[in-house]
């Protein structure tokens, strides 16, 4: 295992961004790289196994920064509700397998046929309210991601920072946080102010890059840029973050199938050095 | 020509909506239906002649309720700005030719290479500064129009309502106003608070309808969906725009292929009934 360079002490790769790598593989790839850190997502390490998972990542030295995702919470239906919320809880004894603090959440978008954002944001808090005691009891927080406004019908009705505080607010600051994500966020002049605010609150769970680029494809999900490659001031983002007090994780996290197509080790050190070259200094 | 049915006495169509049809054949239809507002686009009226539109306006009974567009201010380069501010000047001309007083005006993304939001926005506040005198010299208003998020780099670095007020309530009421359009803010928690600001300050220029549909096509540009085929409350945003003051016209402005490919007519009938159906009572 290659020691960690120390601009890298803070960087974590979502497992996501280098998706053609199986976990053995991930784990390989940050030992040659002295990686230390990284996102999970729930699918690949359920099919590993999450037992398995944790092993794996343990004795290759790995610190799991997240876990994504739950969320998906805002289901009128009362069967779709409460599976959604036992999916959750499930999420959460996950997360605590691995050793992560952090569970993401994507909070859902709306109903089919809902025209009542309102409600759905409301019923995302209930949700948060259900599940917060189990969250504390593990030692796991609730981070409730802003996603898009692109995203707001059919993923998620949380697309402001300040949304998500307004919602992560009204509980306690161990049971639910935020995450700040440059993809999402970096067009939102408020964006500064909120994440003062979260830093205050004690409420930022997670820190997590990606550039944007354009055009967009179809569908709007896979479209994220390489670091450097798009036109958000991640540098600025990063400087913001750490002035509200935030000493976490890094966790660069790019869905873009031209990445999923390369060699993913490879492009595991090219987002290592992206990241030291547009996000640190 | 058909008398106007009163629950269309508010009712504008945006020429985009039917570029299937001509200028002559979008009159003859708006006079089969009793349609007697129309909001035009400067390339189909360029080629037909700006003082020919005018007339075929007049002679067929047709107010114009907008131009789109001007805009695209964010030029860093001395000759792109010159180029940008005279065309804008010559949109002006246009839209008093035609005896509308409203410019619509999309505000440009960042320059290629750049990361500079703020920057970007300061040059639009620096270009309505140069027009906004001529705009008042020739009777129309320059109405800056928020596009939704994912719009910010590559076509218009206002995003919200609060932003565009916060540009526009720089400058006199009669030279700069907002555009209201339900696609670009169904999103936003914080609008019903704009829309009221915007109103207390006679500042809604225009109030534009569409709806939002997934999945979003390529480039995200062309996906907007016909009233009530998607997830906006387009009554409620109405009711919150009539609340604000706002007494003008009602424009519905939809970008898509799956409109444009059938009857123009049936589809500007199509559009009446849903804007009776879903945005009045």
């Amino acid at each position: 295992m290659t020691a960690t360079p120390p601009e890298l002490a803070r960087f974590s790769i979502n497992q996501e961004t280098v998706r053609q790598l199986s976990l053995p593989a991930l784990a390989e790839a940050c030992g040659e790289l002295g990686v230390t850190q990284a996102g999970l997502w729930r699918e690949p390490v359920r099919r590993y196994g999450v037992e398995a998972a944790a092993r794996l990542m343990g004795d290759a030295g790995l610190t799991v920064t997240s876990l994504c995702r739950g969320g998906f919470l805002t289901a009128t239906d009362p069967g779709e509700r409460r599976r959604a919320l036992d999916d959750n809880r499930a999420a959460l004894e996950e997360a605590a397998a691995l050793g992560t603090g952090t569970l993401v959440l994507v909070s859902g978008g709306l109903p089919r046929g809902s025209r009542d954002l309102r409600g759905a944001r409301e019923r995302v808090a209930d949700a948060l309210a259900e599940l917060g005691d189990h969250a504390a009891a593990v030692g796991v927080r609730l981070a409730l991601e802003p996603l898009h406004p692109m995203f707001a019908s059919d993923r998620c009705v949380v697309s402001t920072l300040g949304q998500a505080l307004d919602l992560a607010e009204r509980f306690p600051p161990d049971q639910v946080g935020v995450v700040v994500d440059t993809y999402h966020l970096w067009w939102d002049d408020q964006v500064p102010g909120h994440i003062a605010r979260a830093g205050s609150t004690g409420r930022i769970a997670a820190f997590q890059l990606a550039d944007w680029v354009t055009p967009l494809p179809e569908g709007v999900l896979v479209g994220r840029g390489q670091l450097g490659d798009g036109c958000v001031d991640l540098r600025h983002f990063r400087s913001l973050v750490d002035a509200a007090g935030y000493r976490g994780p890094v966790e660069v996290e790019i869905f873009n199938p031209g990445l999923w197509a390369r060699d993913g080790t490879e492009v595991l050190a090219q987002t290592a050095r992206r990241y030291v070259r547009h996000a640190l200094g």
